[in-house]
C-alpha cells in the first residue's frame, strides 16, 4: 500500500486509528463523532510539495492532520490529531457551537416529538383521514432572534402519508402543526401554522380540522405508485469500444491535457486539486463553499426556514451511491469516501462521486467555401459528478472539463419542493398553490463557487474588463461604431456586481506571464451564471449569516482557514463571520493585508435561482441548471483543442434514419398481394 | 405523391413550374433567379386550417403561393405566383434594393478585382514572398453614409494563401489593401488600410512591402497541413438499438408528446411551425429572424464590416450539407430543401436540418431518505439542428426539445476570425493580436429570436414579472426576510430590458386560460441570454439599420409582413424600417393598434456576444455557446416529464470502469515470473 497524497481523504485504517487516538482521552466517555477529516496541509507547504511532484522529484510530505469534531459530555470538541504520530495537536471545546446535522439525533427528535401529549392531542384534533400516517420533518433552526442560539432547538415540520406505499409523497400533505424540540429532545413549544397572508404564529389559535378536500391523487413521483407511463423513449447508449480516455491511479484524474486530485469530505463533497493543462498549473482547488436556501414566506415560524446546506448539512455525507446505468451513461468510473460513524468507526461512502466521459456536440467546425472542404471536431468531456439529497431536494453538482481548456460547473436543482399548508381557495403572493391544499413557498438557492486560482503560479490578480463605446462624436471615431475595452485591476480585497449592459468580464491573470503574441498577461474569465443575490434585509439574520450573497464576485487574499464564505460554524449562526467580516478584519488590522494585485489571491462566484416555483415543479421538479464557466483568455497561443481529432463516421458509426420511401412501400405491397 | 402541407416548403417540381412561368413574362431576357420560395399563408387562414387539421377534419389549404426575386434587365423584381393556377398575383421592381447576396455575382467581383492593373501594381508593391497566391474577399458594403447605396458596391479584402494546400488559412495573411467593386464590375477605389490606432483610410498613402515577419506556421487548421494530433480521445458511439423515438412524416415529426412542422427558407433557413405539446398549442412559428454583426473597429473603412448574416447573406443557402457520422451522433434523420439556380433550375439543399435524440443527464431525481429508494429519470432531448458557413464564420443552430415541455434554442459561434492587419509591435484598443501581423478586430454577434406564440390559442399577452423585497421594517415582514414578484401586464407594443438583479421573468400567459390548480394564467416563461445590446451610437448607419439590437425583449402585435426584425431588405439598407419603426408608424397610425394584451403577439429575443476576441479563437475558435430557454409556468398540472421511464440499467447498459486491482497486479507479476 503507497502512502497517501497529501490531498487525499483519510483512509478507513486512518479514521479509525484517529478515532482510537481520541477516545483515549475520555475512557469513560466514549463520545458521540462527527467530523474525522483530513486537515489540508498549509498551501505554502503544498506549493512547494506539488512544484517538486511536477518536476519528478520526491518531496517530503507536509504533516497528515485529521480534524476531529465530537461530542463528549454534551460538549462539543474540536481536535486536530496527527495521523502518523498520533499526536494531538491541539484541542478545543467549542462553546456555543454546534456541530452539522446529526442523522441519528434528528431521528431522536422526531420519536420524541410524536411521542408527546401535546403533539398527539393537536394531531387528534385535525381529525385525519383513516390510514394517514403522520411523519414529522426535523430541520435544522435558521437564526430568526427568537431564541437563545448557543442551545441546539430542531423545529418539527409535519406531514402525513396517505397511501400504504413507504415512497408516498408526504410532501403532498403538509399539516397544521410546527413544534420546537429542544436539545434535550422536550417538546418546547406547539403552534398552527398561518394560513392566511397576514396571519402570524403568534395570533393563531384555531384548532380547525384537517380539510378533507385536500386529498387528491396527482402528487405521487413513485413509478410504483403513480399510474402514467410514457413508453415511447426507446433505449439509447454510450459504447466505447476502446474503453474511457481518461486515466485514474489512485485519485489522480489524467484526460485530454488535463490532470487534477479529486478530493472529498463530509462538508463540500467533492473538491479539486492542482489542475493542470498540458502541463501548466491553472487552479489549485475547485469547491463549493457553501450554499443558502432562504424562504421568502415572512410568516413566523417560516422565516425558520433557510438552510445552508454544506455548512449545516454537508454535501459529503448527504452524497447519493451513485447507480451504474442509472445517473450516468457509458463507462463509469466511482469514487468511495470515507466518513465516521458516531462510535468512532470508519464509515464507508460509496461511490459518492462519478468521473465519465460525454460527447458534447460541435467542438470547433470550418468550411473552406472556396474548397467545400469541410473540418469539424467533436467535443468531448470529462465529468466529475457529486449528487446530494438534503430531506426533500436533490443536488446535482457536476464539474465538466472541456479539450478546449475550459471547465464548466452545473449545479441541477431537482427533488420536491418545501411544501406549506394553505386552505383551500387561499393564495399568498410569496408561493405557488402546486396541488390542493398544498404551498410552494419562494425561496432561493444561491451558491458560492470558491475559485483558487493558479495561473502560472500563485501571484494572480482579477481584472474587470468591461466593452464601451468610443466617445462620439470624436474625430476617431467618425462613424460612431468604434468600442473598446476597460480594464480595471482590482488592487484591494472586495465584492462586484455583475453587469451584462456592459459585457463585464471577470478575468484572472497573472501579470508576471506575458502572452508572447498578444502582449497581455495570460489569463482565465469566468462566465457567471446571471443571478439575483439575496433578497432578505440587509440587517435580517439572513442578511448577516449568509455574507456571500450580497454580490457575484469576491476577490480575497489567500488564507489557509478560510474556506467556507459564510463562516467555519453556520448551525444557528449569528451572523459577522462569513467572506465580508473577513475583508473587514484584515482591512482593519493593515491596508496590506487587503492587496489582492499581484498576490495569492480567491475568487468567489455567488450564484443561483429566484425559485419561484411553477407547478411544474411539482412532485418532483425537472432539473433546472445553472452554469458557471471557467475559459483562458490569452493564456495559449491558440486553440488548444486545434489538435483534436477530426469526426468521422469511421469512429462515431451514427446511423442514417430513412423516411419510408414510397416505391419501397408500393413494391412491399406487390409482394404482399402476390 | 400527396399534396403539400401548407407549412411546407416548395418542391424541385413546385421552383421549376415557378420558374417557367416567371421566364413567359420575359421571352428575350432569362433573368437572373435570386430566390423562389413559399410565402408562408396569412396566419388568419392558417389558423383556422390548423384547428380543423387538429380536429382531424379535411380543411382546404389556402392558396400556395411562391415569392420570387430576380433580376431582369439588372433591375431587381419580385413576384407573387399561385403555383397551382400558375396566376402572377402581383409584380413590383423593387427600386434602389438589392437581393441578398449572389455567389456568382461575388465570384465576378473576385476576378474583375484581381485583373485590375492597379489592383496588381499595389500586389506588386507589396514584394509578397514566393509562392504567395493572392486571394480576394468580397463582402458586402455595410453602410456608412460614404457612397450612394442604390447601387450595388462590394468590398473587397485581401489576403496570401502561402501553403500550395487549397485549404490553408488565408486569413492568417490579411493583405493591407482594399478595394471598392462597382455593379459593373470596375475596380473604383483602392487604398491601403490602416495600421496604426489613429490612422484612417483617408490619410493612408505608403507603399509599404509585405513585412516578412508576418510569416508563421501556426495558424493552419486543417487536418493534412497542421502538425498537432492528440491520439489520446478514444471512441464514444451513440448506440441505439431499438431506433429512434421519434417519427418523421415529410416534414411533421412526432416525439414524445411533441408535433411540430419543420420548415426551411433560403433566408432563415430552419423554422418551426405549429409547436404542441400533448396536442395542446404552444407556438405558432419558431424562427431566427435576423443576425447582425458588426465590427467595432472604427477606422475607415472598417465600418463597412457589419453583416445581416440572413438578410444580406441567408441562413438557408449558406446551410452545410450535413455529414453522418461528423455533425451528430446517433440515428440522424437528415431532411433535403430546395432553392433556385440563378438560370431558375431547382436546386438541392441536401442534409441541411438535422434530427436526431440526444441524453441530457438527469431529468429528475429524488432520494426518500426515509426508504433510501431513490428515483431518478433520465433527459432526452430531440435536436433540430442546421450548421452555416458564412465565409470564414460557422453557426450552429439547434432547437433542444425536452420531455419537460422546455424548448432551448442554442446558437454555437465558431469557424475563422475575420482577420485584418496589422504591423508587428502595434496594438489597438478594438482588437486582438493573434499571430504575427494578424489582428482579430472586436465586433458583436446579436440574434434576434422570434417567437410567435400560440398559448392555448392565439390570444396572449406578456407579463414581466420582477422579484422584490417586501417593504422593512413591515408589521407583515417582521424578520426582514419576505419577497413577493410584482407582475405587470404589458399593453403596449414596446422594447424591454433585462435585469437579472431583480430575477426578471418574462413571460408569455393567456389570460382566457387559468390553471385550475394555481389559479393563475397559463404560461411560458422565457430563460434569457443575457447579452450587451449594440454598442455602435444610436445616430450611426449601424444602429438605425439594426433596431432589434436596442432592447433584449420585445413584444409586437401580429403582423403577417413582419419575420425580420431588421426589414425585409436589409443589403445596404439605410435603416428606419426594423422592428422599432414598425411600432412607431402603428402607434402614430391608432392607439388600439399598439395594443398587446390578449391580442395575437409576438415576442422577439434579441441576444448574443460582445465578441472580443481570445488567441484562442484562433485559428479555429471553439464553439461559443448561447442558449435561450422557453419553459411552461403554471401551464401543465403538474411536471409533465413526471411520467419518464425510470432510469435503468437493463435499459442503459453502462460499464463499470475498474481501477487495477493491486492484488489482481501482483498476482498477475507472480504468475509472469513461473
Amino acid at each position: 500500500m503507497s502512502s497517501p497524497h497529501p490531498f487525499d481523504p483519510l483512509s478507513a485504517a486512518e479514521i479509525a486509528t484517529v478515532a482510537r487516538e481520541v477516545k483515549k482521552l475520555s475512557p469513560n466517555d466514549h463520545g458521540i463523532f462527527r467530523v474525522i477529516t483530513m486537515a489540508e496541509p498549509p498551501k505554502a507547504e503544498m506549493v512547494q510539495y506539488i512544484e517538486q511532484e511536477h518536476s519528478h522529484r520526491s518531496p517530503a510530505p507536509p504533516k497528515r492532520i485529521a480534524k476531529v469534531h465530537a461530542y463528549f459530555d454534551k460538549s462539543f470538541h474540536e481536535l486536530m490529531v496527527n495521523v502518523e504520530t498520533h499526536a494531538i495537536i491541539s484541542h478545543d471545546v467549542l462553546k456555543g457551537r454546534h456541530s452539522h446535522v446529526d442523522t441519528a439525533f434528528m431521528k431522536q427528535v422526531e420519536t420524541a416529538c410524536l411521542a408527546d401529549d401535546q403533539i398527539q392531542a393537536e394531531i387528534k384534533a385535525l381529525n385525519l383521514p383513516q390510514g394517514a400516517k403522520v411523519i414529522v420533518e426535523p430541520w435544522t433552526y435558521a437564526t430568526d432572534g427568537m431564541n437563545d442560539m448557543s442551545q441546539r432547538i430542531t423545529m418539527c415540520w409535519f406531514y402525513m402519508r396517505l397511501s400504504s406505499h413507504n415512497d408516498a409523497n408526504y410532501y403532498a400533505y403538509p399539516l397544521d402543526i410546527v413544534a420546537e424540540v429542544s436539545e434535550a429532545l422536550h417538546v418546547v413549544k406547539v403552534h398552527r401554522l398561518p394560513s392566511s397572508v397576514t396571519e402570524s404564529i403568534d395570533i393563531v389559535d384555531k384548532p380547525t380540522p384537517y380539510d378533507h378536500r385536500k386529498i387528491h391523487t396527482s402528487s405521487e413521483y413513485h413509478p410504483e405508485i403513480q399510474s402514467q407511463h410514457r413508453n415511447t423513449t426507446k433505449p439509447l447508449q454510450v459504447v466505447q469500444p476502446e474503453g474511457p480516455s481518461f486515466q485514474i491511479d489512485g485519485n489522480y484524474v489524467t484526460w485530454e491535457k488535463w490532470t487534477m486530485r479529486v478530493g472529498f469530505n463530509y462538508r463540500e463533497g467533492l473538491t479539486l486539486h492542482d489542475i493542470r493543462y498540458d502541463g501548466r498549473s491553472l487552479f489549485y482547488r475547485l469547491s463549493l463553499s457553501e450554499m443558502f436556501v432562504p424562504y421568502g414566506d415572512p410568516r413566523c415560524p417560516y422565516p425558520r426556514k433557510a438552510a445552508f446546506d454544506l455548512g449545516n448539512d454537508g454535501a459529503g455525507v448527504n452524497a447519493n451511491n451513485l447507480k451504474l446505468g442509472c445517473d450516468c451513461l457509458g463507462h463509469i468510473k466511482y469514487f468511495d469516501f470515507w466518513h465516521v460513524t458516531s462510535a468512532g468507526d470508519a464509515l464507508k461512502l460509496p461511490n459518492v462521486v462519478c468521473c465519465h466521459e460525454q460527447d458534447d456536440g460541435i467542438l470547433w467546425k470550418h468550411t473552406n467555401f472556396r474548397t467545400g472542404n469541410a473540418a469539424v471536431a467533436r467535443s468531448r468531456l470529462l465529468v466529475l459528478q457529486t449528487i446530494i439529497t438534503v430531506s426533500n431536494y436533490e443536488y446535482v453538482f457536476a464539474s465538466y472539463f472541456g479539450q478546449d481548456a475550459s471547465i464548466h460547473y452545473e449545479v441541477r436543482a431537482t427533488g420536491i419542493l418545501s411544501t406549506a399548508p394553505i386552505d383551500i381557495g387561499d393564495s399568498v403572493p410569496f408561493g405557488t398553490v402546486v396541488a390542493p391544499g398544498v404551498l410552494a413557498p419562494y425561496h432561493q438557492h444561491l451558491f458560492c463557487l470558491r475559485i483558487d486560482p493558479a495561473l502560472d503560479g500563485h501571484k494572480n490578480s482579477l481584472v474587470v474588463e468591461d466593452s464601451v463605446p468610443m466617445p462620439f462624436p470624436h474625430p476617431s471615431n467618425t462613424f460612431g461604431v468604434g468600442y473598446v475595452t476597460e480594464s480595471t485591476i482590482v488592487e484591494e480585497e472586495t465584492g462586484l456586481d455583475l453587469d451584462h449592459s456592459k459585457a463585464r468580464t471577470f478575468k484572472v491573470v497573472n501579470e508576471n506571464s506575458v502572452n508572447a503574441t498578444t502582449g497581455t498577461p495570460v489569463g482565465f474569465k469566468l462566465l457567471p451564471c446571471y443571478s439575483q443575490m439575496l433578497l432578505a434585509h440587509p440587517s435580517s439574520y439572513h442578511s448577516r449569516r449568509s455574507e456571500f450573497g450580497k454580490h457575484a464576485v469576491w476577490v480575497t487574499r489567500y488564507s489557509d482557514s478560510e474556506l467556507f464564505a459564510a463562516g467555519t460554524h453556520t448551525m444557528q449562526s449569528l451572523g459577522g463571520e462569513g467572506i465580508e467580516s473577513w475583508m473587514k478584519s484584515r482591512k482593519d488590522n493593515s491596508s496590506n493585508a487587503s492587496k489582492t494585485r499581484d498576490e495569492d489571491i480567491v475568487i468567489w462566484h455567488t450564484f443561483g435561482s429566484t425559485h419561484n416555483p411553477r407547478i411544474e415543479d411539482w412532485p418532483v421538479m425537472p432539473a433546472e441548471k445553472m452554469i458557471v464557466g471557467l475559459k483562458p483568455v490569452n493564456f495559449f497561443d491558440r486553440n488548444p483543442a486545434l489538435d483534436v481529432q477530426i469526426s468521422s463516421q469511421e469512429s462515431n458509426k451514427s446511423v442514417l434514419v430513412g423516411e419510408k420511401d414510397p416505391e419501397v412501400v408500393e413494391r412491399e405491397a406487390g409482394k404482399a398481394r402476390l
